[in-house]
């Protein structure tokens, strides 16, 4: 079985892991329970938070989404955002699982639930790996049991580590921040883009704070902050059954928690929230399967934000535009045709396009300035930048996708073993 | 510029060129312009047809459509569906041009009135290739006029090259039918899915009959059929600027005309034009950059035939699924993923999924029957079968796609020049 260790790393990887602030009132543990066949590796995560840590969370929107996520969602709302006890295992997805899946989610709760003895509703879990593979109920529970204590400070590489599949690097950002006087950090770890196999590729990332938030202040700076970055990124279209993105605040760093989303207070730790998990989302692109390049795209002037996020949407999808810019063709018609093959409000000759700074079209033609060699420049690099403004209204979008070379053919058809 | 000729030619293709019947009232011409820079090949296909010849046609929805396409919905609305004239060049799309595309079909339009004498309204245009690409006016024009003396019976396979860009194969189907007590004849033409550099995939498809069809019913029957066929294929997802399917009917056949789409009498017509439709969609498929498979998804039990549609889309266009199959891989769970990422109504546990004949997964789960060797034979052909049961409704479609290979991203990769 492919693992992170068998791919080259990306040529986009960054390049060390970063130094990261310490978050109060955080325990974690990593351990190996063998669920990569003939691999030492850590595949069980655990973390511990303290009596009235807060959590929010956004997860995949699939119609086939694994069992994890169904009870992550119904714990924040039976549970009213608070948790104790996270459980993440790779190797096994748990997903399209059955009565299998359900068992044994039921026997990690149980776990969790005696070791902290804490309620049903404020533990989460988490699986990554094959689909469709049931695992023995006990494996993952008795882990848990087991690991429970070694509980410690977190080393935030071992469990950046621990959550990869075929990631080629592991993935964390942080920053500290003042909030009402107080020095908080913020920490994220996320795996993605990787394919374990045979399975496809699933964004799990975790984000921990110890300032004291309320659970809805959690929740709701967790969904506004993720629309702007995780919901932005997409490598090849395709949704996991699995993505999870849950945010922890502690309250270790201590004080009053905040309880409105819109406190002025937050400005500055939302600045800082919002810049560590597009650093994580955009890591994960960087991290796309055989990705050469991370491709920006913003979309102007559209009739609304939405509409403007279906069109950078497009454009980042189009296969033939990735593969154009992974052999660094400036292309450009092929970005004409990806926006106007949605629904949304397109007028043909109020299209301005730039790859790049450079001006390649507008009124309804190649722009008279076009130049092939700086259109041919813009796309050369590591980093490319393409511009739509559609001259309608006001709205905008910002998505982030990557190349599409036969690296990804090559990653995605490996047979499974 | 690469052309047919570059490319090996799709293991897919039919064995060779079909036999077509004669298409009464149609005269044809093919002539080379010169718009391949070092290649000798046609690239202007004229077509004349009686007067009183009846035409309906679909198009692309693209925003960024090419004004070649604006023109010919244009005629259909304001000409009541008449045809007189086809114009058709390959080399340059001439879409994404501005005014020097308006330009260079008024004038292709005045050359091909003075030389039939017709309505500006019954004459149709066509253009694949290159996009945003200006090319003078009277480079098309004044082949019309000059090749007008040449317009004879067609030669199908000249046709069929003629408007060929880097499709491997020549595409055409044709079968005589009785109806109303006449023998008549239905030929299509077809290109597609081949890539003319730099741009994308077009498919412009042309189908002829001798049959005595009043003008609604063309409309009709086009664009009830092509609904089926010309709009169940997919390559890579992305639409094309060019896309056109037109249908001409001369009456040369005989008899009054039809002019009740539901007639009766045209039962055994349709069922022929479905099935000459059908034949050169899944043609288009078969000619799908670097496609080693073609595959057949049939989606049933969802909430309506568009729901059925959407989901039966979202597995042909999915990548994950489409690299699997490339390298004859029984990857299900990628089809569960595919068939949950969508917004329409999908209940996990309801699903049933077959590959080829063999059951894979039911209940949320993998089959307990399933087998590891008989869904991968059902993956190992050229010729794949998917099938999916939501358990819902009586919704159903049927979408065909190809697998995705390293080929498509090297064709598609490959620089302009």
């Amino acid at each position: 079985m492919a693992t992170a260790s068998d791919l080259p790393v990306s040529p986009l990887a960054p390049a060390r892991f970063p130094d990261l602030p310490k978050v109060g009132g955080i325990e974690a543990v990593t351990h190996s329970l063998g669920l990569y066949k003939g691999k030492v590796r850590d595949d069980l995560l655990v973390m511990h938070f303290p009596e009235g840590a807060s959590v929010g969370g956004i997860f995949t929107m699939s119609s086939t989404r694994s069992d994890d996520v169904d009870r992550c969602r119904a714990a924040l709302k039976a549970g009213g955002g608070t948790a104790r006890v996270l459980v993440v295992n790779t190797g096994n997805s748990n997903a399209f699982t059955g009565a299998a899946g359900i068992a044994k989610n039921a026997a990690t709760i149980a776990s969790a639930r005696k070791m902290s003895a804490c309620g049903e509703h404020e533990v989460f879990i988490s699986a990554t790996g094959v689909i469709g593979e049931p695992l023995p109920p006990q494996i993952v529970s008795g882990g848990v049991e087991a690991v429970w204590s070694g509980l410690g400070a977190p080393d935030w590489q071992k469990v950046a580590n621990c959550i990869r599949t075929t990631d080629t690097f592991a993935k964390a950002a942080g920053e500290t921040v003042d909030l009402n006087r107080r020095n908080v950090s913020i920490v994220g770890v996320a795996k993605g883009s990787g394919m374990i196999q045979p399975n496809m590729a699933t964004t799990l990332n975790y984000l921990f704070t110890d300032a004291a938030l309320a659970p809805n202040v959690c929740q709701a700076l967790i969904s506004r902050l993720g629309d702007l970055t995780y919901n932005c990124i997409t490598v090849d279209s395709d949704t996991s059954t699995s993505d999870t993105l849950l945010f922890f605040a502690t309250g270790a760093a201590g004080g009053e928690p905040i309880h409105d989303p819109d406190d002025p207070r937050l400005a500055g730790f939302v600045a800082a929230m919002h810049r560590v998990l597009e650093d994580l989302a955009t890591q994960i692109v960087r991290d796309g399967e055989g990705a050469s390049k991370i491709i920006e795209i913003r979309v102007e002037g559209a009739a609304s934000d939405a509409s403007a996020k279906v069109i950078a949407c497009s454009i980042a999808n189009s296969p033939l535009v990735k593969t154009a810019i992974a052999a660094g063709d400036a292309n450009w018609g092929r970005v004409v045709m990806a926006i106007g093959k949605t629904a949304e409000p397109v007028e043909r000759d109020q299209l301005t396009l730039w790859f790049g700074d450079h001006l390649v079209a507008r009124d309804g033609a190649r722009a008279p300035t076009y130049s092939e060699e700086a259109a041919t420049r813009a796309v050369s690099g590591q980093e490319v930048f393409i511009r739509a403004d559609l001259g309608l209204g006001h709205g905008r979008a910002r998505v982030w996708t990557c190349d599409f070379t036969d690296g990804y053919v090559k990653i995605n058809g490996a047979y499974r073993s």
